[in-house]
């Protein structure tokens, strides 16, 4: 049986990474003519076939959206997907998934099955990976051979698509700038690393409600987090040697992993120890006590997405200008900030 | 721009369901030849190409996994396809979603899309509608056409194909027995609709388990029901008028929900009450007190299916011969059954 030989094949055989191939085979200018050539050539004789998107488009319609999200085991981007089959539905399309494991090759790849004829746009959350790499050119790719794509949540500014997000920044000051009112002094924050643009953004919305109150931001008072199976050691030192009254955390798994290793120490969430986190999912639902959250509306986010991607791909003549739309976060009290 | 008729326009143009167009275009002797012809003679109007899946398999390998499942907001689901994607990305195949959102209609489309070149085969689990209507045709069809199709979970017994299920009787069994020997002498059972076949295993494992307890199985102690949202009546009524002192839950939205609505009337778990869930994800993890639960292991289940899958499409000469994988349960005790 004859086998379609992959990007991932030819990057393998000739140890190269699989963004080197693919800037290859489009005769990107950040190669070197050697390594293009070889690529090249080794695609030939593979008889690889690269994308044709343009081609399948005159042909075409598939009726189909894809969605590329970073994970699944992940209630946010349940609920986005829901909002786009909602949407999708109504229209008469239909919707697949792929993920890309927080990985670039996985987009990479991801995107280049789905492009060659399978779908007409894609609407995404991009990978960790990809944001720490800022390698964005299979996307733009994909854009350049008339393809549109929506980008969700995990956006970048590199590229010119239509766009859904939050007002990360302005939704982390307002949790914080909540908790100040309610007379915290030492709010900690535990977020993510840097390169996560919404961890990043959330972490700014924190420095900004600290500032405008006029308090510090102590460094100790930040814990950055990289690995969620890693990072006891990091939250139970702050803990112990900061004694923080209150904690805004970026994303709702890190807020309840903060209340479970309170509760370890002896720590009572509300009384001693206020939290806040970030994603209204069925963690903040259910956990005990229940946790205060900025709900950020994933089927409103994915509504939203679904609509901008569709009217794109209906639309009858070109449109080179692109759209930022903004969705209301706001905060469902529950039980791990005091009631008064 | 020239678009693709899809089953769905047929049906509707011509207001007969899409199984029909599907049967119709299959020559099925199920359907009248008026009908017949009339949808042939549409879809060659419209130029409607119908699968060619083995066309396709002769001359490529996508080696792309196609999983077809109910819903994604189910922390159960997500983890069989946690456990699939790990085993695919071991054996270098991507992995593409699609959901069904319960629906026969969905679950058809769905498969046609994916089987006409993007995928190689097909992991899935059966939506209630098709449960419901025992249509299982679209199935049979691709796996006649030479597409291997693993089933997990909800599966069904009329089509011959691999199979990876828990023995949810038997689970089931297991649990009540286990409150049984706590000394709980009503024992009720909140469950789903019987045509559900994983919800209908429970019921039978729970009635067994009563017989082997030499105790009755009362009508009125166990609650069937279609739909979560509106469960609660049901549910209270079953609290007040029964008093049991154990439930069993087919599912842990049914678990959980008891517990809330029993705290509602102040009866507390497990001092008033002892509720056993199924599935452990993480409503049953971080609720409050935490759910005692029959542990499905949907990575395991995820990882057999992606091997059983991969082990047919490498095969070198067709094997006839279907296997069924049972996947071990256990309890996973917690706070909402007494510690001794």
């Amino acid at each position: 049986m004859k086998r379609k030989v992959t990007l991932k094949q030819i990057a393998r055989e000739l140890d190269v990474s699989i963004s080197t191939v693919s800037k290859s085979l489009r005769n990107s200018p950040e190669i070197s003519e050697d390594t293009k050539q070889k690529v090249q050539a080794f695609a030939k004789l593979y008889n690889y076939k690269p994308n044709n998107i343009a081609l399948s488009l005159k042909n075409k319609k598939t009726k189909t959206i894809g969605i590329i999200i970073p994970e699944i085991v992940h209630h946010f981007f349940a609920t986005v997907i829901s909002g786009i089959e909602q949407v999708a539905n109504e229209n008469g399309y239909n919707v697949i998934v792929c993920l890309s494991d927080e990985s670039f090759d996985k987009e990479v790849i991801n995107m280049e099955m789905l492009a060659t004829g399978s779908i007409d746009g894609f609407i995404m959350s991009l990978s960790k990976e990809t944001q720490l790499k800022k390698d964005f050119h299979h996307i733009v790719e994909v854009i350049n051979q008339g393809m549109p794509v929506v980008m969700f949540d995990r956006i970048t500014n590199d590229v010119f698509c239509d766009k859904v997000i939050i007002d990360d920044q302005m939704a982390a000051y307002e949790a914080v700038d909540y908790l100040i009112n309610k007379g915290f002094k030492k709010v900690a924050l535990v977020t993510t690393v840097d390169y996560v643009s919404v961890g990043k953004l959330r972490t700014e919305g924190y420095l900004k409600a600290l500032r405008d109150n006029n308090m510090m931001a102590e460094e100790d008072m930040i814990v950055k987090i990289e690995d969620i199976d890693n990072c006891s050691v990091k939250i139970e030192r702050l803990l112990e040697e900061q004694k923080p009254d209150a904690i805004f955390a970026v994303n709702e798994l890190f807020a309840v992993t903060c209340i479970k290793l309170a509760a370890k120490m002896g720590v009572n969430v509300p009384d001693d120890l206020s939290v806040i986190g970030f994603t209204d999912g069925i963690i903040s639902q259910f956990s005990s006590p229940a946790i205060t959250t900025v709900s950020q509306n994933g089927i409103k986010m994915g509504r939203s997405a679904a609509k901008m991607l569709i009217d794109r791909l209906e639309m009858e003549e070109e449109d080179e200008h692109y759209r930022t739309e903004v969705i209301e976060t706001h905060l469902v009290e529950r039980e791990s900030t005091p009631t008064l």
